[in-house]
């Protein structure tokens, strides 16, 4: 057989603190001992599954090519299926639950190909219970790609539009106003909160943004870096993945805001 | 000489926001360049070796065979010894403290075979404190067994009996009344609070359970999954180790409970 | 081509809670499949350059040599540069923002060697925005350097004094009085807060020290670890780098003593 996959990409809400994580490891390498497993992150909110997919889409395009293994799994035990979807004409396999996780990605790389549930369980483990299918199920098929076994082996072809779709929020523009309806996708590590508007959507705007949300209005300055904010300016910092993020220099912006993600902000051109 | 193990599977109570894991694995790669490192947890709580051979007892059914190296060493450069024990007809050999950390997980893989006090200091690091053993002598002696070092080298033999043993809490029937006198083995990052109690000890039982501890008492479903629970109904779940976990579906059972490892929980039928 | 380096030491202050580490880690797969990369620890405080710098100068003198890279960089996007330093002769090559980061390890390691600005975009990835420099320009040649590249490719020769320098706090004897003026370097994990304080430095004194910081003063016991303290009795403990440590047998001192890196603490010999 060939091995067309040496790589394993892992993301998980399965954290770090608990074994979780060094067990699927364990498992892969006991069958794959030839694969390398790295690690997206496992910090993903406990059951977040639109925090995951959205991290899973901002990390794809620089996976490196392979297998990419994906557990955010509320429902695990239950009658959700697990699947594996090809994308790229087969230059990568995603593995994880049909729960919209994986969604955003296969859309982000081209589409699905092959699609398969995976119920045949002559690959699974053996468990004792049925709450952990990253040790049991999706980490050994994960293995098992990258030993060469063919897709079709692990379950029944499924169509691709029956994947649960994954939901990412799209900005609307206010005809009327101008005005932006946004969102914030994600609050990073340093506080910074990404909102889904690029700068092509407020180019023709003054370098000073409105910002409404809740019950608060500020200006923010729209910028490449952190440090071209003055003490305590809020800002519109263009992001590494080409995004607009509410940020301070050094000082983390959602905290002091109390944004979160899913919180609703509006932007529209500051009057002087 | 041969090169019997190439896994070093890693568990600690370091944490990874210090340096002291990736120190660890520096020594060890400067050491055997060839041998690959599973992290199994760092997340262990600080000095505690009850968790800590918890999670190794846990995790251990599924670790490559090779060498183990666990570090929960609150008598780290006292007089407690650092040991090598050979497990599983030496397929696997467990390095760390000898304060009963190692020892669920040497009885649940047979048993004890040839074990070493690392008394020699020739493989060990010259160090300025004696503070980190994790790096100057437990980690350097797993990286010198997938060397093809024999454990001999690193000591002298000392008897399996006198390895202090470790405490897996076992739960208690009440002869008259059938109740169960559980404890919390472990709260996992999703809140589920596993029990010491299996299902073959409830499976006469009604699947409504009746659950005690501190002055509450709460009912509780015997399931297989946390999807299968209204909101707010609280479950005793088949875990992934196979045993019974208090959970709530996508809530964490522990902090709404207040329940905390080692806490006493008492199981009884649910009366109608 | 030559590949002079397969180890890449990788700290940051990414967290492991969003996908930057592993995106750094699938760019780098992605160059230089045969690299490995050690991650030392990617929980320094969020742009604390201070911290980052004392983390990378401890573990240094551990690391395998090779790639060192090395991010905590809120001036990420401005004009401070990226630099490429090399080390001990070129065992090793430090990549990284210059911003006094790297400058006590290449003290350390005896001084720089070759340094280069890493203004050639020639190996940087295109991106979307400025803020990611780790994914963008420093991990790449970080993978492109385990490929062979040489170092002049990356950019225009710098002089090693025009380096941002950094700063080790030294502690200071008053001449008048003997006491020993120090600040707290770093406290880990377990709550033990080390001090720029060797055992020479107070070796002429009793083993009890007078320890004062804020409006406190306490008495500590000068010992090699942490068990040989009574309960609740304060210790300064010869820690695993030979610098002393306020310390408690298994509980937190910084956290009850209030004390944080950067504190300033007086030693004096106690008075009987």
């Amino acid at each position: 057989m060939a091995r067309p996959y040496d790589t394993i990409s892992f993301l998980s809400d399965y954290g770090t603190g608990d074994e979780f994580v060094g067990v699927v490891h364990s498992v892969v390498r006991s069958i794959a001992p030839h694969a390398t497993v790295v690690d997206i992150t496992h910090g993903v909110a406990p059951h977040d599954v639109r925090a995951g997919a959205l991290t899973l889409v901002r990390a794809c395009q620089y996976m490196v090519p392979g297998v990419v293994l994906a557990v955010v799994d509320p429902g695990v035990g239950t009658e959700r299926r697990g699947v594996a979807v090809e994308v790229g004409e087969g230059a990568s396999v995603l593995v994880g639950p049909d729960n919209g996780l994986l969604a955003p990605t296969v859309a982000m790389t081209g589409g699905a190909g092959r699609c398969i549930s995976l119920i045949d369980d002559k690959y699974h483990l053996e468990s004792a219970g049925a709450t952990f299918a990253g040790r049991d199920i999706l980490g050994p098929v994960a293995a098992h790609l990258c030993n060469g076994v063919d897709m079709a082996e692990f379950g029944e072809p499924i169509d691709p539009v029956s994947l649960l779709p994954g939901v990412v929020p799209l900005s609307q523009t206010d005809e009327k106003t101008g005005a932006i309806r946004a969102e914030v996708l994600w609050v990073d590590r340093f506080g910074n909160a990404q909102l889904n508007v690029g700068p092509e959507d407020v180019a023709a705007w003054d370098e000073r943004i409105s910002v409404k949300w809740s019950d608060q209005t500020r200006t923010a300055k729209r910028t490449n870096n952190y440090a071209d904010l003055g003490h305590g300016q809020l800002g519109l910092v263009l992001d590494s993945y080409g995004l607009l993020a509410l940020a301070f220099d050094r000082r983390p912006a959602a905290d002091e805001l109390h944004l979160r993600p899913g919180d609703g902000v509006m932007l529209s051109e500051a009057t002087a």
